[in-house]
């Protein structure tokens, strides 16, 4: 039954055909266009069919005006219709073969309306006679881009080792959209809502045998078969590593969910628990999900604790120092004997060379700040090297990209290897000039396969649950 | 005595000349250039003298090859020079009647270096000798808007009700400018640096006494006159709103104090305690303060903590719910006969009314947004509204700032009043184009007066802080 199981979930990520059931033809804009402007521009290779009864052409595609005039066989439907006629969909759909649907359709059981809930048991039932398989309702489905599957033309057209099972749709786009912005990418992407048939287990159990995938997030509210689960996360933690996000870990949370999946959410303590004790990390936000991504990815794993931090700005230094040493990381003082060999080639005047190294007024000099950055990294007390430029108190025309290049490239730029993992911070401005420079720096960055962190305190706090997961990972070993 | 302290400070911030010594002649980017930028830019209108031995002009200003050559007289200096004379240029400014400088130059008892402590020592026997009161060394000094001192030209002309004083000249400018994004306009800013002379205490009380400041924030690491201040803050406290960041708090941050203004750090614990007893507003980080600052200036104080959470997104809504409710604020449930009011006009599918409200399918209907809106704001359980439309899971072209600002528009525009305090999150993006649509509805929101915050978290928690604050006051009147 697993193997079916396993088997019928590979066609939703390599699907040979797709028809999109119940797109719009009038308005460009409506949502139900995203699924094709997705496939568009992933430039979808195997056969893509439209059906609206009103029939039509959408650039350039013939809108059939029902599925069965449709020549070809389909594998799988992507279901835009309204939810009274959902049901009816899927008994259509079998006479076609079609092998799994994903709804779109909202307007099911997360109402919390009887006549509506009535309408998501009659879909389940549809699917379990019919035996296709349905993902959703109330999703936005599924990115593969392997396959060129997508459900948003903005996200990244290569794949990457990250796996996301994430009940919401607009957490997923928000997730994959800014991890993107600094480097990671994503073998599959499942946003699967109500879980009416297919589930998280399903799910969880898929990607911890999917060769492509290294590492499996998580973003659940709610579960359905708890022991089930308990073993895929045990099952998947033996061969990937596990970040997890729960939502509706209060009141307000747990309500919310009730609205949004119709799931159960559970206590934040029982969750907690079940990380601690499986080596899952757990995160509190989408944002901390993408730092601790953007560690595992291009952090490579710190031998401790010791962090360096260097970079410009006397009153930020004592901020960061709080920061790292607040959330579980040190910042050992340098040896009074690295300090004398970096004051010989370094002014007193503006510099602090303790750590955080404050090397504001030399960073105008190339090879004296890449002496003294060498000098701090090869230290033998030096498990890592976190640079700081603190942009937003710079001001324009200071400020411009070639020139935060200028400086962050004394770090890292034209090296093979650095001697001890950096990271780097650089904090976005929402001032369109300074934030044009500051991307400019941070796409230098990640394509250099760098860590970028927004802030500090991001930084510190992803580092810090990496190290306790490596450390979790040695005693358990 | 006091009364003299506050006279002889008076001249810092109100000055009828000003002279800059030492300013560079030839590289217009050098630092001590940033002193004429920024009172040009503020078109300081009292006389303004440049000096530096080589002479010449720079920007049609002459420059004078010594002070004493100088025709008129000079009020306040601001001292450039390097370290090893700084202490020779007091003598020469006792000769003109100078009554206070402001010294930026680095390099005294910040380095530890025992030759360097005594250039300190030498610069404060000078000042008692001559009478000139000293800001610094090692800061940025002044920022006056009334009488058209800055430090930076970057910031804003007009004045507010807020008074900063910043023993960090980077943290204090990181400050100004972020917070002006969001509204938040000063009084007076200090950045005091190494406070050899003038210190934490002189300002507090000026400032406690000022009557253009109304909110007091202050980044302290560390303080040389303990009893004193806890005085002056318990002064402070009676008529002000007091806003406290300490750096320094963990070993790493104390060594960085150290190395920064050379002062003594003192416990987080002590700290805290002090601050939960005088009613004082702790913050741990700069943008926290903006948080508060935006809370204090911007949102109405809310009668309670039961907020109604309004916008689009439905995984979101889970969040942010929790983030409320894990920051001591309440996400409550909406009354049954409310929510069948809402559902008269509302389309099931895609909508969530709960609360959080998930209004995504029905916001392109700007009367229904409007109605909707209305009731949940003018029900009784509400507190106050929070709106929410997560920008970064949107894609371009379907954002832009006239897109965003209908949507908010239908929130607040065009109304005298709203029945309940609103606050907007708007979550910036590192994307320039969006990064421009976002900061358009920024500002709009901004230029109405409401308060606008980054995050979910950062709006809670500061909105916790000032009603903790508020309670704080109603017990202790």
């Amino acid at each position: 039954m697993e193997n079916t199981h396993r088997h019928s979930l590979e066609c939703l990520f390599h699907p040979d055909s797709v028809a999109l059931v119940g797109i719009t033809t009038a308005n460009p804009w409506h949502w139900t266009r995203t699924f094709l402007d997705s496939l568009i521009e992933f430039e979808f290779d195997r056969p893509l069919y439209l059906v609206n009864p009103k029939g039509g052409e959408i650039k350039g595609h013939k809108v059939y005006t029902s599925l069965k005039d449709i020549p070809g066989s389909i594998d799988h439907v992507i279901g835009l219709v309204n939810a009274q006629i959902a049901a009816g969909l899927v008994e259509e759909c079998a006479e076609k073969e079609v092998r799994a649907i994903h709804f779109c359709t909202a307007g099911f059981s997360e109402t919390g309306d009887p006549k509506r809930i009535k309408l998501e048991s009659e879909l389940v039932e549809a699917g379990r006679r019919t035996g296709i398989r349905i993902i959703g309702p109330n999703c936005m489905g599924i990115y593969c881009p392997q396959s060129r599957l997508s459900f948003s033309p903005a996200f990244p057209r290569e794949s990457g080792p990250v796996g996301f099972i994430s009940q919401s749709g607009g957490n997923s786009i928000y997730l994959v959209r800014q991890a993107a912005l600094r480097g990671v990418r994503f073998s599959k992407v499942i946003s699967y809502g109500n879980a009416c048939d297919i589930d998280e287990n399903d799910l969880l159990e898929y990607l911890a045998a999917d060769p492509d995938t290294k590492i499996i997030c998580l973003y659940i509210e709610g579960i359905k078969d708890g022991r089930r689960f308990r073993r895929a996360l045990e099952e998947a933690t033996k061969t990937k590593t596990v970040v997890l996000l729960k939502g509706g870990t209060t009141e307000g949370g747990t309500r919310a969910v009730a609205g949004h999946t119709a799931a159960l959410a559970g206590s934040r303590s029982t969750w907690e628990a079940l990380c601690k004790q499986l080596g899952i990390i757990s995160v509190r936000s989408l944002d901390e999900m993408i730092d601790v991504l953007v560690t595992l990815l291009f952090l490579p794993l710190p031998a401790g604790r010791n962090a360096v931090l260097f970079g410009a700005g006397g009153g930020a230094s004592v901020l960061i120092a709080d920061e790292f040493e607040s959330r579980g990381l040190r910042v050992p003082a340098l040896p009074q004997e690295l300090v004398a060999r970096m004051q010989e080639f370094t002014p007193a005047a503006g510099n602090i060379l303790r750590n955080p190294v404050d090397y504001s007024q030399n960073l105008m000099d190339a090879e004296g700040t890449r002496k003294a950055f060498d000098m701090v990294s090869e230290w033998e007390g030096t498990d890592f090297v976190v640079t700081f430029v603190r942009t937003g108190q710079f001001v324009l025309p200071w400020l411009s990209g070639s020139r935060i290049n200028m400086l962050l490239g004394r770090f890292w730029a034209d090296r093979d290897e650095l001697p001890k993992p950096v990271a780097m911070v650089l904090e976005p401005s929402i001032l369109p000039q300074e934030a044009e420079a500051i991307l400019t720096a941070i796409n230098e960055c990640v394509s250099s396969g760098l860590p970028v962190y927004y802030s500090f305190g991001a930084a510190a706090n992803a580092i810090n649950l990496v190290l306790n997961h490596a450390e979790h990972l040695s005693k358990t070993a």
